[in-house]
């Protein structure tokens, strides 16, 4: 990137910040109307939008690009259908902003309150889906921000399509200029300079694979929110109803096995190895589950080995690592040694194991006789989310709105001093 | 530092996430009893703290360590009491672990309750005041952390006294074992291999002068909560009551000159620049307060001309930088430009002037007709601070013991699948 390439990153984020100013006391009427009206736009854009990806399908294809990856870059008429009425969705949540978290009076008079703010500029670093253009402003204006947009080189076309359509709709309808601005460039030096900006971006939100999101916070003086991995477990307590350890296993592994909230290991007590473990197992394998046992499970038909690192992997499809544990402890003490602490379940009868098991198992989401596939924004009731957080500053767990505010404290006297 | 050494900060980690495991589910009885009888432990050794004491203090001097350095180091009898004391105001604060900080049902039965946890092991990197191996530690405690105390090596003898007293009165009231742990060398090495410990602290807490944060915050793994410098802000407006004015202008800059809520800058509405600056600056210099003045302040008598870096600098001193402003917009913009984004008042009678100030002020803590010394955890009503943050994720403003927790999801369910 030349030197007119670096000024322009840093020039955009300049102008973001001049645009959250701006955006932070905006009314959410005006960001409601600005939300809508570029839900409006994107199918008036629609053969602007879908010729642009063509451009960037036909590039990607010329490259060899495979077949899963194509498939996250295409847009059509429905994807643009669905980032359309994902704007309205957002829309219709309620406004974080200027929520009064708390408030008192102190003994002199003063009277404090805990405000909820704008974090201000939020920058997105994103790979090949070009949704995330479109979601991610969505999240970032709603919640008062001005974004700055960095998405992969393959998505180039129509991510720059698609924020024409969507920051100009959004002026119209009187969000500041520089709200949604996307960098023209694509290479690694434009993230290079985008993480060192913390003069002007106050945080960074990597949507992709473990390897973006490891360089951005390895290397970023901006604060970065990222979701984490899930390698989550299912543990079968000793007096399980067995019935329902079975739905939940099989929920958990495989009603959609590749997102983060998927079970990658089943831990089961031992005193239940002769009378429920075949049946899980055997389950498992009847619903197209390959399982990697430890020394007891495998001695049932059809299990693969398991070696230690399969206890630390998220498999992210039909695969599963099942172990025998001696006791409650034991499979607490696996889950906080493999686990990423994203989510976790005990199946039991027992108010005692699970008053242990939602103490001591120190991740972001602990169930009890329920499926670990919950830990969703929609599930919980948020609305949008912008992922699932394993960190245990700021945000954990599912990530809506409000972790894309900050607060602030506003302090009205009468002139004390101290 | 050798390779035993380089094992033993990684051993004393490891173990420390043990203890936090424990310390996670402790009753706040014994976690009181163990501050308490941290408490009572100090007096008793006061002879041995005195010893490792002076034995730092003769070091230092022989070094030829300056003056105000020598204060900070040493610990007399009041000191230790003063430690002791502080031990139980913060065993009298409340718990904050186990907070439900929201809690709903959703459609399907599922009941979600957001907890608030401890955040695990908390990494304390500190200079030359040996209080803060106490301080530090009580609050760390409280909040149901395992902490790992790296002093400077200034003040080795007395961290490593004061840690063997407060850890083994803390161990005998039923704290685990590896609860409080002070690293046994304090070379850069020993700071190097911590931060990057991010396996086992989950949070690091830099005590000192803005270079130990910044070098921390540049180079960890494991997030780090910061008290940020304070540039802090007078702004009067056309409107101002003048004795209200110069009360809190004073107040905010003499009360206390050298801590972060202290006002380093007076802004001057130009209404103003007859009626009541001149009272303003001579004000401040009958206070031996020396004046850097932009242009129209320089025609007043005794001021300096101020040079562009006056207007970013947190002087920590008997001095200010006085600008004429012709707006409440470019005082707003100004404060924005050049703050730390830390204190700020706005000295007015207007209604809407303090609404738009407290609005687009970007500011941890923003006053209306209020001196900026009020930004305090203990002003606040929290109790003992860990300091102020001037970040805007985790903790803004004065950071009390909930800074020190995270929080997590219990989801009690029934049998729930999706």
């Amino acid at each position: 990137m030349g030197e007119s390439g670096i000024g322009s990153v840093e020039d955009i984020a300049r102008r973001a910040k001049g645009a959250s100013r701006a955006l932070a006391t905006l009314s959410t009427d005006v960001k409601n109307r600005a939300l809508a009206a570029m839900s409006e736009a994107l199918p008036v854009h629609m053969d602007g939008i879908l010729a642009a990806n063509a451009r960037d399908m036909k590039a990607a294809r010329d490259k060899g690009v495979n077949d899963s990856l194509l498939d996250r870059l295409m847009i059509d008429k429905a994807r643009v259908g669905s980032m359309s009425a994902a704007l309205l969705e957002v829309a219709a949540l309620p406004d974080p902003v200027g929520e009064v978290v708390k408030g008192w009076k102190t003994p002199n008079g003063l009277r404090i309150e805990q405000v909820r703010v704008p974090m201000g500029v939020v920058g997105v670093i994103y790979e090949a889906r070009p949704n995330v253009t479109v979601d991610a402003t969505a999240l970032a204006l709603k919640a008062g921000n001005a974004v700055i947009l960095r998405g992969g080189s393959l998505a180039m076309a129509s991510n720059l399509a698609l924020t024409k359509v969507i920051s100009e709709a959004a002026e119209a309808a009187g969000a500041p200029r520089a709200s949604i601005q996307a960098l023209p460039t694509a290479d690694r030096e434009s993230v290079n300079r985008m993480i060192k900006l913390d003069r002007y971006i106050d945080l960074l939100v990597p949507r992709g694979g473990l390897e973006l999101i490891e360089t951005v916070v390895a290397n970023s003086t901006v604060p970065v929110l990222w979701a984490g991995a899930g390698n989550c477990h299912v543990y079968v307590h000793a007096d399980a109803d067995f019935d329902m350890a079975e739905e939940i296993t099989i929920n958990a592994k495989v009603q959609r096995p590749g997102v983060c909230n998927a079970a990658e290991t089943l831990l089961v007590h031992r005193d239940l190895v002769e009378s429920l473990l075949p049946r899980l197992v055997s389950s498992l394998q009847a619903h197209g589950v390959t399982v990697h046992g430890c020394p007891t499970t495998q001695t049932l038909p059809g299990v693969v080995p398991a070696v230690d690192a399969d206890w630390s992997t998220e498999y992210l499809g039909p695969e599963i690592a099942v172990k025998v544990v001696d006791s409650l402890a034991n499979a607490i003490e696996h889950i906080n040694t493999y686990g990423t602490l994203h989510s976790e379940t005990i199946i039991t009868k027992a108010y005692d194991a699970a008053q242990v098991f939602t103490a001591q198992v120190d991740s972001a989401a602990v169930y009890v006789n329920a499926s670990t596939r919950f830990t969703d924004g929609g599930q919980f009731g948020m609305g949008a989310e912008i992922g699932i957080s394993t960190q245990k500053l700021h945000a954990r767990g599912p990530m809506g709105l409000t972790a894309l505010t900050s607060k602030k404290y506003v302090i009205f006297g009468s002139g004390q001093i101290r």
